[in-house]
């Protein structure tokens, strides 16, 4: 008995079927006993249909007015499940961002949360209902609706959950946690029963895809407690929380990222200020760089390789060739490369991760072009032809092969 | 140089190419110098969608939860209409009923509007923007969406240009005009340059079908003077007003009403009571009785027939059948039936019109079975096979065959 907020993305809202499904699982949850507060995303493709109606009106059309249409999406959803919530025979009431007290910023397209009213929420919860809340969705100060950007459902949740002091935050999705590895690929991954917010928050961006970052960094500064959790089969998930029970595991996961690709600048005059002045163009040009390798070359050059995802490449290569001081050195692009990561908050008192990474692809005859390490991660740069094999290996190195 | 308020429907919304033909017609009447609202329904098929995704969930869902479903209907098409407007150059905002100030009373799904708050439009026009408007909605005390119901949309338009004290108010249609009859049907239906808005509203009732009766009522309670004009050929189409130039006719118009049918009861004991008895039944049921006919029998006995809209031809059928009294009496009723009106302020002053149509009728060998007369109007109840020969008749009669 408590108050549980529920996230439920798109695909878990995709049809009339699913609807009722989610529908089973909030009122299953309902009554246990619990305070439930729901929130959804837009139904399956809908954001994407919606973005394209646009697209046939105006290549550029204003980010206010993509606001209120992508809104609509989520306006769909709420009302739907509050339907099928009231033919299961429990109350319900579906709540608009504005009217959930979602206050935000006037960045369209990509709010920020500045505040929520919680109590027409509060209020409908002591009438016994449960709430059904349109995620993704806000309302600034000129009483104009504004959306947080993509994955703004599951911050959504998390803001919902920390102002209503939530005993927990249930993120619903197509898998019944997180992983070790990807399952699809990795034979003996196996799921994850605790993670640490900082966790999580290197397996999101080292392409997981499970989480939304913000909603963790968020729930990392309010410590809610968040479980990822399948709306197909929902058995008891992932939680993510500040101390995660360790289970004598020094690595969390092991990832692959293959939208990277490798900017090369080689044969550099040695001179002061060079790497500075090439991260400030690519920073002006909103290009966030990965790994960073700087090696001291022949004769007074040096040589610079970063990575940067894939789709930016091309801009960031231009960036660099047009800069007065290349010179006679070679910018060279190279996108047949893949990030493998391993995190884990135990590996930095245990030295022997790093070994125990690079000795698997040793065995494997895979070669490590790039290296870097954080507190919780290590990755390295290697062929793209060989990601998955070096994901198994890796996996099997600190999982075995049982 | 003006204000002006112009309604577009779901049609001429439809698809992309409509929403830039709107938005052309929008733009030349702001570029002429006038302030301009817009008053937009929801796209095409949109609102029968959106009520065949509800009962996938619920044979019964919540009207609340309804009126939240639909109301996105009109978000996604203001929300396009105003990147269109955008597109052509011109300034523009879109503005949800509630952001637009439309109060209602907590009716779900056919509220009235109570009061519309119009500081948000004002502020617009005086920076001057375009404001699209989303027709059909509002909000009621409790913070909740509602919707008008169908054909609210022209309510709403009706509603803001009194509040706006607007010059005008366009309803733009697929028809150019209000005519003499129905074009597709009678060939020389001519179009109507003004008429009033009890003309209008006998026309509207008697199945015209150009504009919605309560944004009628609405508009000749405040004055404001209504434009029928085709957002395809936007060519001057016909005023509503007060008191229209009577072009020397006496009949504005000829129209028929096939979904009718005629409930009779035959051989009623005659006591006193009986008619009352049997309107207020079927007023308990909110049946709407239009025609009545009472006429003396034989032996003490009496016929009472009346016309309902066929929908309800059943259920009235059968509660007539279940009052006590009814006894031995017959009660019969008749689907093949269609009414044949004409329309006009004129015809009060002028006894011959009745006549006129009588005897087009006789020249066509076709049986009137039931007359109702008002002030501004003559219906006739005959058989439906002879409705769309009986409409050229009459109309030829009053208009000539030239």
């Amino acid at each position: 008995m408590g108050l549980i907020v529920q996230k439920f993305g798109g695909s878990s809202v995709a049809n009339a079927e699913r609807v009722m499904n989610v529908a089973k699982i909030v009122t299953d949850t309902y009554k246990q006993g619990n305070d439930v507060v729901v929130v959804v995303s837009a139904q399956g493709d809908t954001t994407d249909d919606l973005i394209a109606k646009a697209k046939e009106i105006s290549d550029n059309p204003s980010k206010r007015e993509m606001d209120m249409l992508l809104a609509s999406g989520e306006q769909i959803s709420i009302a739907l499940l509050s339907m099928a919530i009231q033919k299961l025979g429990c109350p319900s009431v579906s709540l608009l961002g504005w009217q959930a007290g979602f206050q935000t910023n006037s960045v369209y397209s990509s709010a920020r949360i500045k505040k929520i009213n919680s109590a027409r929420i509060k209020t409908e919860l002591d009438n016994k209902k449960i709430v059904v809340v349109a995620g993704f969705q806000g309302i600034n100060k000129y009483d104009d609706l504004t959306t947080l950007g993509r994955g703004g459902s599951d911050t959504s949740a998390v803001a919902i959950a920390s102002a209503l002091h939530a005993d927990k935050c249930q993120i619903f999705t197509d898998v019944d946690g997180v992983y070790t590895a990807d399952p699809r690929k990795v034979k003996n991954a196996k799921k994850l029963k605790e993670i640490t917010y900082d966790e999580m928050l290197e397996l999101a961006t080292l392409g997981a895809q499970v989480l939304n970052n913000r909603s963790v960094e968020m729930a990392k500064k309010y410590n809610v407690e968040l479980e990822v959790i399948s709306s197909l089969n929902p058995i008891p998930g992932t939680i993510v929380k500040e101390t995660a029970n360790m289970e004598k595991m020094l690595v969390r996961g092991v990832t692959k990222d293959t939208d990277t690709s490798r900017i090369s600048i080689v044969g550099l005059t040695d001179v002061p200020g060079v790497a500075f002045k090439i991260f400030s163009v690519l920073a002006a040009k909103n290009i966030n760089v990965d790994i960073i390798l700087q090696s001291v070359g022949r004769d007074g050059t040096k040589d610079i390789a970063f990575t940067v995802s894939t789709g930016n490449a091309q801009e960031a290569a231009e960036a660099v060739e047009n800069l007065p001081f290349i010179g006679d050195a070679k910018v060279v692009r190279d996108d047949t490369v893949a990030k493998i990561s391993v995190v884990g908050a135990g590996m930095e008192t245990h030295p022997g991760t790093a070994s125990t990474m690079f000795e698997a692809l040793f065995n494997q005859d895979i070669n490590i072009q790039m290296i870097s390490t954080s507190e919780i991660k290590i990755s390295v740069l290697i062929d793209k032809k060989d990601a998955d094999r070096a994901v198994s290996a890796v996996h099997e190195a600190f999982f075995g092969n049982e």
